[in-house]
């Protein structure tokens, strides 16, 4: 159980999207849960299936009561309304306390799957005394409850809203405990220098030292330097998150259209667009082994020349500063050395990757590398790698492999492993950092020699920091400030 | 059992609504459908609830068998993928036939509610060889199997896109046997009398009647009083099923957007806009006592006087045409006897129920009935009994409940009761015309002493158009006329 007070109402929800589809749930969850449903529920014996399975009910002799029945067991019968009147033919999924997602008597009602029906259900359990949920109000409840810590229940969100299968394993990995165990297993080893340190307080008058003082400068660094590597991984996972922004920049008639619906047509993605996302534009998307790569088309960029600037540069640069990838495409034929490095050099941002596609190879299987990039152009601020030039005929769809495999090495590097810990939560980056700089106070403390008592408050300072991320430590706000980006019925 | 071939392949589709939301469902049914779940799913005891409630997994030493698992229960696990990889936290709900919604072995599995997760989990299992279910497959199914009759699927249909508590009980009604057993009941009063014909047949040399003829016309009769009634309340039916169409028309500044918005404000619809109505044009809803009234707004008519024709008249009496009600609203200053009258002209319609709305009452309280419908006004084609005039005062919110009232009644009817049955469907309508028109044939037939095998010929032609109705006989082509009106899932 978690400190905040438990909720003893009952609440309830949808818990399935809103529209036409076979089947809707409708969740109550709370001490009421299953009276209220058995109030409104005419069982008919064991259930079937979902919604609608038989259309001619028997009812028994004796009346079926739902309170009395065995949890995690399916109950098909009718739902009445407050007249008395059939309002569906469900089936009722029992669950009773601890044993359910809540911790709470959970009861979840499958009816025919129309926005009427399930709304017309929420309403009758309001009227009859439970309260519609509040967005991530459930798992709230799971928290509180101690069936999940907060970074679970964060993941439950990112697990909803993953749109690729790097996103999907980065939140089932942190839904098993990932980020927790890793800050839990830092916190511990804190936690007990800082029992040694809080001994030392109550000895204070015998000036002992219980608590070693390089081993705690040796324990601080190393968590610090996790904290470090943690803190590093959040580009990366808040990338693969969202999915990494590429834009694609170029001259006219370089060929962007075309490579794109080259690119697009190869792999579609699987969600290009879902409703209740919160992107402005829309993107397209490009899978590559299971991360997204948000491609973002720009207008071709102008040439320079005597003019003050060149049309389009400056808002394609603006796209490029907040993009992890820029994928510069240009046209063999028309383009010189010389426009090349001028392009190259005018959209330069120092945190951005560069590809730079050579298209139209075809047409000029001469052109190398060599050329464009040796000591004949001039030298473009850009230091492009080999591997970062990538000839393609984006008309014919050559070398569109390369391509990917080149983007998804700059996107998400080489060395990832799935089941590396990869931050991706920014309220965690936060939390880290804090952290971090009272540790980092804890050490210039010690290195000036301060007193006990001053590094065992930067000592306490930290762990809450760090107990912040699973939950350990949650106040009212933080936890409102969570659950209020959830779904309603989640 | 149906007589169409049994399906013998497994099935796979999701059966909630696609968005974002806490819970989808993806549904499988077939022979294998439990077997390949059990492919994927690693069970760890009994279920706590739904999708991702308990976020470690202690998995028993002993391998859960999903195969030899009971039915009717949830069971609680990971979903892992071809590479064993976690493709989420699952809960599964078991059925076996043929006590299941499709009379198939059946199973449900519940994941978290993310787009990419619900269609990872349908392709896994076509990878595994489920097949995606086509539109309306499950029902289709359900009725091969003798679940449900054909008019009974169609009722699970019209539940899902129910969007008024009328549509909604009279989708009821007929999910739980209304028209089938109307239909069956003259069905077999007509079967039992077509075997004594059939009896004649086979002793026709000896010229006797075993069927009374007297009686065969009065059962062929009163069958056929039956089948008007049923045709009679089709277009109630219908009205319901979509909406009552109710065209508001008046000329400009007669106050119509004040007294929409007023409607609108008192009880905004429940459902307004529902994703997957084939609806082109937003209409706004009103619901009256359940029944959803399509309130479909016109540009004001214009004076005629000298031009050719009004201007709007032509547009707005194309809507009317379409339309159960048309409301029309006066300005009861600005507009003159014959200016009322001659508008009435313009947009009569046969078929059109009329409600005559005098507004801004509040400034001319002495604006009466009589005076507009008296002797000393042009007569208008339309006969306007008294309560169909509703002085109101739009802005006000004034007699609104009358006007409701009204609506209501030239809608709905004073006399329908929600348990009357009422034919709703275009199919049933006209397969009850067919059936009609071999009765008509029956009894010309014998009024005119036609031998029994004509009469016999055109029973069985009525038998076969009745049975068609709740599917008792089918073909191919209906099924799949039928069906592939569903959406998919169901």
């Amino acid at each position: 159980m978690n400190s905040a007070a438990l909720p003893n109402d009952t609440i309830v929800a949808p818990a399935t999207p809103n529209g036409v589809g076979a089947i809707h749930l409708i969740r109550l969850s709370g001490p009421q849960a299953i009276a209220l449903t058995a109030k409104y529920f005419k069982g008919s014996g064991p259930a079937t299936s979902s919604a609608g399975q038989s259309a001619r009910i028997k009812t028994s002799g004796g009346r079926f009561d739902l309170r009395k029945s065995k949890a995690r067991r399916l109950y098909y019968g009718q739902l009445l309304d407050d007249n008395q009147q059939l309002l569906d033919e469900v089936v009722v999924s029992l669950y009773r306390a601890p044993a359910s997602y809540t911790g709470e008597d959970t009861v979840e009602i499958s009816c025919h799957g129309s926005p009427f029906i399930s709304q017309a259900v929420v309403q009758l359990f309001i009227r009859a005394g439970a309260r519609l949920a509040e967005p991530g109000e459930f798992s709230q409840r799971a928290f509180l409850n101690g069936k999940m810590d907060l970074s679970q229940t964060e993941a439950v969100a990112d697990l909803i809203a993953s749109q690729s299968a790097a996103a999907h394993r980065m939140a089932l990995h942190q839904l098993k405990g990932g980020v927790s165990d890793a800050i839990g297993e830092l916190r511990q080893k804190l936690i007990d220098f800082a029992s040694l340190i809080e001994l030392e307080l109550d000895f204070a008058e015998e000036d002992v030292e219980f608590a070693d003082r390089t081993e705690l400068m040796q324990l601080v660094e190393s968590i610090r330097t996790r904290i470090a590597d943690l803190q590093k991984s959040f580009a990366l996972g808040n990338a693969i998150k969202n999915g990494i922004a590429t834009v694609i920049a170029g001259r006219p008639n370089a060929g962007k259209s075309t490579l794109l619906n080259a690119l697009l047509q190869e792999e579609r993605a699987i969600v290009s667009e879902v409703a209740g996302t919160t992107r402005d534009t829309i993107e397209e998307i490009l899978n590559i082994e299971g991360v997204a790569f948000r491609l973002i088309d720009t207008a071709g960029i102008r040439e320079a020349s005597d003019k003050v600037e060149a049309i389009g540069v400056e808002r394609t640069l603006a796209k490029v500063q907040e993009s992890r990838i820029l994928l510069y495409v240009y046209d063999v034929i028309a383009t010189s050395p010389e426009q090349l490095a001028e392009d190259l050099n005018a959209l330069y941002q120092e945190d951005t990757a560069l590809l730079v596609v050579a298209n139209k190879m075809d047409l000029n299987p001469y052109t190398s590398y060599d050329h464009y990039f040796g000591e004949e152009v001039p030298p473009s601020r850009w230091s492009v790698p080999y591997d970062n030039f990538v000839p393609i005929i984006a008309k014919k769809q050559a070398n569109l492999d390369f391509l990917k495999e080149r983007l998804y090495a700059l996107g998400v590097g080489q060395d990832w492993q799935e089941n590396d810990l990869i931050l991706s939560n920014a309220r965690h980056y936060a939390a880290l950092q804090r952290a971090d700089e009272d540790l980092e106070k804890v050490l210039s403390g010690m290195s000036v020699g301060v007193t006990s008592d001053f590094i065992a408050m930067d000592i306490r300072a930290a762990l809450h920091h760090l107990g912040e991320i699973a939950g350990t430590v949650s106040t009212d706000d933080l936890l409102s400030n969570i659950f209020s980006k959830f779904c309603i019925g989640k």
